[in-house]
Order: structure tokens, then sequence, then C-alpha cells
């Protein structure tokens, strides 16, 4: 990036507010009403629309959507006309190359949003979360503080995640028992929910309203199809119990501390 | 987007057609030839390609390629050297962010394809389909209305799929049953066929050729290894018969009506 | 792309070197130090990081973000804090639209990255070799000659494939046995090894060490928990021995040659 600040190409709005040190890449387009924090990185060709609030400390990588209003298909079951909120980006954040993080998502600070991720919108993200590769976090999701989504984790609508979660790569999650059709699905979307400390193994499935309780994993390949009871290792296709979370491996032996 | 029509960045090329109240973002470059229609939204950083065609009341979001032409890799074995005539885009269709939309392919009307997917070349899809979020079309497919290709399915060259056909996340097809290896297997690639009305469940796996009839269910997780029949589920690794469709989630109980 | 050799809104770094007859498309940004090949084609909208070397006859596609630096979340496992070199991208080699190319990475000849794909730091990827669309190649990855990565796969951090290796769409590879627990996990990540012409078919799912031996094959949908042997064919969930590899599949029974 150019040692200027902001590069003359760079397209800034009305009403644009830029702390300190903050740098904007050539040809980024930052929309009016826009509000970025100090000693902030925007690279080249990012889009940042109307009204977005972003923290001190963020780094925003090339390519990158943020801001964006969603889009309403006539076909959609779970997405709603309405015009959300700016996003919220938190203090030391980093955005990934080409992702696409929606208008009416809140992250917290020092959340990582990696390359080709989306976080659409009405989502939190709690702090020193990893919103890993290509992860999709859909509309209407409670995601946790010190959370890892890896590579690719798809997180249906309408899940919720608690605090110290690991989600393993290309984990699918899923909301709609009865597969788009009939009119009383709309009353019984159900995400997962995965409570405190749970972890989920590569390639895993958990179908729609699965509960993992509080350190429970489900293992590799498995297909969830039922609560997950704590500090119990699911395995199989459908997944049964298989055994006992070795001590060594639970959250409260770990020694981590939450930064407060 | 600013007030003004076509952002004083864009780019038009030769024998741009552009219809009333059209807008176009800043840094967005639409080459010769292109024809969009009326009351379109193209947001920032867009690219279209020459030739493309797109209808009235289209919205591409930021980012968005439309219009390439194949990359032929020397390894390849479904591309063929070749320029394939310009992308078609039908009115008051939506395309996400980040999107790569190829020369060679035809969407009708009001279909969304949703942020970072792709939809290659030789390819059409149907009226009032939606085109999740990360969804792959490789070339060569068709693509019926009303359907939904939830986030991130990947549907092999060579596909068929019917109207009102429902694939759930991450929904895995494939067509090559010889993984790779023999010249033979260049006389049998054949991608899955899902009838009218069938159904996938979420991370389930379609061999090679295999055939979905009319209102089958393929069950979460499972891997279907040969033809699914009629109004059936089918559940497993591999996949078996498992029970009947439920008379309330068939098709022609929902009383959906197709625009014509 | 315009008949101009390079754009006039193209941006230009100092010390930037192109060869004959490339072309540089509008609103690209190329960086300090880049070096460029001749009859390369650099599409629109391009960013091309500090010092990036590309051979001749590379064609890079819209929206391509090239020679990122990683991003280093508090939280990560396997990324450490420090500034990689330049990426080097080898001739006659294709990078897809919107795709993510990091420094650090190293691309023989003829590579093709496809669309929306993520190649990171600390990886080689060997001449002829197909990086499919939405592929994710982690750090300290290693991929041989003549491969074929099919589309989304997820290749995790630590991993080997040797030559004329193929895997097809949506296989997942994993390298924590701890799944994100314990101080003891970091001496122990380790990815899949991928032996000379292995083949891993649809869907299928790798864990933490595993080994597959030359010529062996991962049947689709199946989970790898152990070595899979040379020649055989492994299946199931649990993957188990199912048959031996048919002779007019195995590799050197394809009268493939390799070029020099």
């Amino acid at each position: 990036m150019p040692q200027t600040a902001i590069a003359t190409t760079a397209i800034i709005g009305r009403d644009v507010q830029l702390g300190d040190d903050t740098r904007i890449g050539e040809y980024t387009v930052i929309e009016d009403g826009v509000r970025i924090g100090g000693r902030c990185e925007i690279a080249h060709n990012v889009v940042i629309h109307a009204g977005t609030v972003i923290g001190d400390n963020v780094r925003i990588d090339a390519g990158a959507v943020v801001g964006k209003q969603p889009m309403r298909s006539r076909n959609s079951a779970t997405t709603s006309e309405k015009v959300v909120p700016p996003a919220r980006i938190g203090e030391a954040s980093l955005i990934g190359a080409n992702s696409v993080v929606y208008a009416g998502c809140e992250l917290g600070r020092s959340v990582l949003v990696a390359d080709l991720a989306t976080v659409r919108e009405d989502v939190t993200v709690g702090d020193f979360t990893i919103v890993g590769r290509g992860v999709a976090i859909e509309n209407h999701c409670t995601v946790g503080r010190y959370c890892k989504l890896e590579t690719n984790v798809y997180v249906t609508a309408y899940t919720t995640i608690e605090d110290r979660v690991f989600v393993a790569p290309g984990v699918l999650t899923s909301n709609d028992n009865f597969i788009g059709r009939t009119e009383e699905r709309f009353k019984h979307f159900k995400g997962a929910t995965i409570r405190r400390g749970g972890r989920i193994g590569v390639g895993a499935v958990l179908l729609p309203g699965v509960e993992i309780e509080s350190d429970a994993v489900v293992a590799a390949g498995a297909v969830q199809t039922k609560t997950a009871q704590s500090d119990t290792i699911y395995a199989g296709v459908p997944a049964r119990p298989f055994r006992d979370v070795p001590e060594e491996q639970k959250l409260d032996n770990q020694g981590w501390k939450d930064i407060k």
C-alpha cells in the first residue's frame, strides 16, 4: 500500500469519519456516513457500504465488501424485505480478501473473518472469534467469544453458538426438517445450538434443532440427529455415544483465560 | 450508491446500451457491446464482460464478475478450447457480491445467484430459481424453474435438475466413476439427474449417473449410489429405501402455482 | 479488455517490470517491485501485491488478489507473525476470478488456480496441477505435479500431496486429533499424506496424519481413519479395504508422460 494515508483514487462519501493514521487503498469506495477508527489498513478495491462503523486497528483486505444490504429473492424462506442497520466491526478485527460482510451484523473486537467468508445480517460474533476462510454464517445467528469456525463451515439461519466452541472444516448444519415443503415448516425452522466448549469434527453434519451440550464432541464425519450430552463423544451415521471426552481435553482443564 | 445514474469513474465500453433509471457504481467496468435494461442497480467494482445481455430490474452487487470466458487448463477433462457466447441474465434477477457468472450461461427471470457463487458456461437456470451462496454449477448443466440450490451445493458437469427441486446445503454430486483414470471414462461422464420435485438433504452425496425420481428424497448425510424411486426417502451410507415421503410433503400437495 | 496494452486507469507501482505484449485491465493495482512476464493478460480490478513475480503467458482474471500477506489472528494455531516473501507464479499459469493467492506461495508452470480458490503461504504447487474452483490450500503444504484438486477440496495445513494425485470435489482433510484442545496438540499437527497416484472420491474425509499410499483409492463418502494401502480401494464410515484397484485404472497403465 502506498505511503500516503488515502490513495488519490479512493472515493470517500459525504460525512465519512476517518481516524488518525488510517490508510485507504486504491480504488476503494467508502460510501456516505461510514466511520472508521484510527490505525486501520483498508486495502485496494474494497467497498464499504453506507453507514458502516469500524473500530480502531482494523485491517480489511483487497476486494472485501462490507455492509451490503440483503438480497431478497421472491422465493426465500428466511429473508424478509427490509433495510437493515449498518454493519459494526469491532477494534483490531481482520476482514479477509473478497469476503462479504452484511449490514445488520455486529462483530466484536479482534474477530477474524477470513478470505471469501460471508457473515449475514442479524448476526453477532463475539470477541476473539475466528470465522474461517469460506465460512458462511447465515442470518439470525449468534456466535460467542473465542470460537473457531474453521474453513468452509456452514452455519445455517437460527443457529446459536456459545463461547469457546470449535467447529472443524466443512461442518454442515441445517434448520428445516421438512426439506423445503409444507407451510408448517415456517413454524419450526431451528438451527443447531452448540453450548460452551462444544466441539464438532471435520465434515460432521448437525440436523435441524440438534443441541450439542457443554464440552460434548461430535466426531469427524458423524451425522448428529439428536442431543449430544455433555462431556461425551458421538460418532457414526447416525451418531451414537462413543466414549467420554478425555479429562485433559475438557475446556476447564486448558488453563485458558478470557480477556474481559 | 451515489444519486447520479452513472458514476463518473465507471468505464463504459463502445456500443453499450443502458436502459432508463439504471445506476452504475464506482470503478465498475462494462466492456464493449454490453446491453443492460432499465431500473438496474449495478454496484461498485463490478466487471461485466463484452457482449453480456442483462434484462430490466437486475441488481448486481459489488465485486461480481459477469460474462467471463472459460479458462482452459491443459489438463482439464471437460472444458474445451472455445469462445463461448455472451452471458444472458433475465429480468429481476439478483447477482451476489464477488460471484462469478460465465459467458455461455443463460439465467431466467427472477433468478438469485447469491454471493460467491459460480455459474459456468453451457448452463441454463430457470425462472425463480435460487443459486445459493457459494454454489458452483459446472459447465453443461440444466437447472429448472423454482429450484433451491442452497449454500455451497456442488453441481458437477453434465447434471440435469428439473423444476421445483430442493438441494440442501453442502450437497455434492459427481460424474466420473473412473475417478480420473482410463480413456474409457470420457465416454461415460454423467452427472446426477434430479427429476421434478426431488429433494436432497444436507451433506448428501450423489454418485455419478444417479437418478433421483420425482418427489424422491435423499436424506441428510446419505451417499446415493443408485436410482432413488419416486415418493421414497433414502438414507444411509450407502443409501437404502427408508420410508415413503409423507403425503403432506409431496409437491402436488403444496398448492404452489407456477407463474407463466 | 481494451486494445491498449495498459489501461489508463491501471496503477503501476515503482520498479514494476512488464514483459512485451502484456495487457493490464482497468482499475488493476500493481504494487511496487512486481515483475510480470510477456504475453500476460491481467484483467480488471485485479490486485497484485508488492514484489510478486509472474512468468510469461499468465492469465489472471477479474477480482483476483495475488500476493497478500497472511493475517494473524491472536487465536490461530498454525499462523505465525511474520512477513513472507513475494508469491511466484510460473509461466502459462491461469488464476481465476476473485481467487486469493498469498505471498509465500510458489506455483509451477501451467498451474490452474480456478475461481474463488485460495492458496496460502509456505505452499508449493507443481507444474500442470489444477487447483479447482473454491479449493483452499492452507499454509505449510506441498502439492505435486499433474494433480487435480477438484471443486471445493479442503487441504489442511501440513499436508503433502505427491504427483498425479486426484482429489474429487468436496474432499476434506484434517490435522488435529485433539480438536483444538491441549498444549500437547501443537506437537502433533499433521495433515494427510497422499502418495503418487493416490485418489480420493467425492466427499471423502481424511483424518489427521492419514497416509494414502501409491495408487490407493478412498471411495466417495468414506471416512479414512488409518493408512490406505497401495492399489487398494477403501470404502465406508470408517473406511475399510473394499477391493483392489482395477488394473486398467492404475497410474502406470495410463500411458501418460510427464513433460520435463
